[in-house]
């Protein structure tokens, strides 16, 4: 069988462009072996983090090699299996790379069943997968939110943020969302029930906006971005506020070291707690977390946004537009 | 009586020089009002933090006011008391300012009777009271030390990471210390029982020397500097390290917004943990934790040092040394 790929063609250094990728093709046998299943792909997922998986910086996962399948998170349909806990026909999610089919072991990690009947299979990459995941462990385990903290959220409309922005008020917070642009300003307020949100881009003093809108200081900083937009919030954060860093998306380039202001003296002086989030390390909780997720969505409590694209060889380019910020909700490719 | 006092003169931009201090002189009287003592002033603390106390940058403790006593704590005797609790030539340590005598409130926060049978006096103000404190709580509290771990300490001879050293090899910790002169790596080494001191000021590659001695990583930053040194100790963090903001001493001045590389990707992908430590938030646990020094000192296993000026006069003069690493150990002024 023909596999249509799309493969890493050359490292980039900053926003990966479509140049930086090739579309190719391989044979592909999918008669799984003993313990495996071949999945033909349905979706494929566009992250903020795959700037970091083709660099050679220091990362939570290895570099994807030059010539290698870009890695990805996918749902697909089995078509065939060789394990008695997956027949044809069941959806699955892994790390199943921007190509058309695959043949993985079922103990690959991360590798789990999607049930259709609770939401449509596209939502495991998103709001009921790695987004909602990451917006709900990163908001109790590092940010430690209660009832009445006012929690500031970058990227507020995107995949993890717009879920992010939904947990923290179930929880009885006063949220704010920064995005990019006044549309997504308006689906923050009217979709994901921001409280406020600013057009970072066209806010004259962002700093003077957010203190305004949080007189009482930020309890709660939920970093997608790093950079100016994150250099804007710290001195508006409260004693003791909690710093999650789930990202650096507004940093295109890690690898001249970028500078910026010293947040050491507002760390001492505010009691801050900074720390880094990688959805990685709490697998342990994933299945009580996606019950909890999805038991938000059934109820009605959780909206979720998707910009679905068509076609497998647009996937560089979603992946470029993603970090110009185009995309309102999570970003998909959807393979025909 | 007249009382010798030393007064904020003009509000320092930067390092504090004696300029910016006044010698003068008030009428005092001794007579303690109900509730009240009298003190005679013995030892003044000279502190990195004093430099933060006379800014009217963001503290934790309000700003000392132009032509108010330099606030500073001090061990002192008692000689009028009108407490049932205190008697003349009690010793005690708080917040008595650089001057010669004061009369205060026995119920001022931090007053306690320092016991002369223990250690000298002098080490209220040091190993056994606020450096002490600081060292054993910052780095059980926020640094969550444990055997085994490598820790480096930056200002490593100095009042607090002289202590800091000795309390992490006490728990099985491999301790590296940073500091400023070859004769303060000596007693880093012979002193303080440091694995291995680096004086930053000579060494030609400070990042690659830490990962020589730390092959590892580094599990527990005690920074007591930012700025540059902290720079060189960050990319040779370990996964899940903690970084303890205790001090910012390298950074003459925040009221420029000093810049230096960003740590986001730091955070990050190393799952760091960074915090801020101020002593003011752990007032609770002072008693059991001198008492621990104490036993700690009553056994001959924490060595302190002390670099002792003579005179009140002398004491904005010994601050600004402070800043130029010119003590080793705690800097006291010896009031005769």
């Amino acid at each position: 069988m023909k596999n249509q790929q799309i493969v890493l063609n050359e490292r980039p250094v900053g926003i990966p462009q479509p140049m930086h990728f090739s579309a190719t093709s391989n044979e592909i046998d999918l008669s799984p072996g003993e313990g495996q299943i071949a999945i033909k792909n349905l979706y494929l997922s566009i992250d903020p983090a795959m700037r970091g998986w083709v660099s050679l910086e220091e990362n939570y996962l290895p570099p994807v090699e030059i010539g290698e399948v870009m890695r990805s998170i996918a749902v697909g349909e089995v078509i065939q299996s060789n394990h008695p806990n997956f027949v044809k026909g069941d959806c699955v999610y892994g790390m199943f790379g921007w190509q058309e089919y695959c043949v993985v072991d079922v103990a690959t990690p991360m590798l789990r069943k999607v049930n259709p009947n609770i939401a449509p299979v596209s939502t495991a990459l998103g709001a009921l997968g790695p987004n909602g995941l990451t917006a709900y462990l990163a908001l109790h385990e590092i940010g430690q939110i209660k009832s009445g903290d006012t929690v500031l959220i970058s990227t507020a409309a995107g995949g993890v943020g717009s879920i992010a922005g939904q947990i923290a008020k179930l929880m009885g917070c006063t949220c704010i969302g920064l995005t990019g642009s006044d549309e997504k300003v308006a689906l923050c307020l009217e979709e994901f029930g921001y409280d406020h949100a600013i057009n970072y881009k066209t806010c004259n003093n962002l700093e003077d906006k957010i203190r305004e809108l949080a007189p009482q200081g930020i309890n709660v900083f939920f970093d997608n971005t790093s950079g100016h937009i994150a250099d804007s919030v710290y001195p508006a954060l409260a004693l003791n506020a909690r710093v999650i860093q789930v990202g650096t998306a507004a940093i295109d380039n890690w690898e001249t070291s970028p500078s910026g202001p010293r947040r050491d003296r507002y760390v001492l002086t505010k009691r801050l707690t900074i720390a880094g989030f990688v959805i990685l390390d709490y697998i342990a909780k994933f299945p009580e977390t996606l019950a909890q997720l999805a038991h938000l969505f059934q109820e009605g409590k959780l909206n979720y946004k998707e910009s679905i694209t068509d076609g497998l060889e647009n996937a560089p380019m979603a992946l470029t537009n993603l970090y110009e910020g185009l995309n309102k909700g999570k970003q998909l490719i959807r393979i025909c």
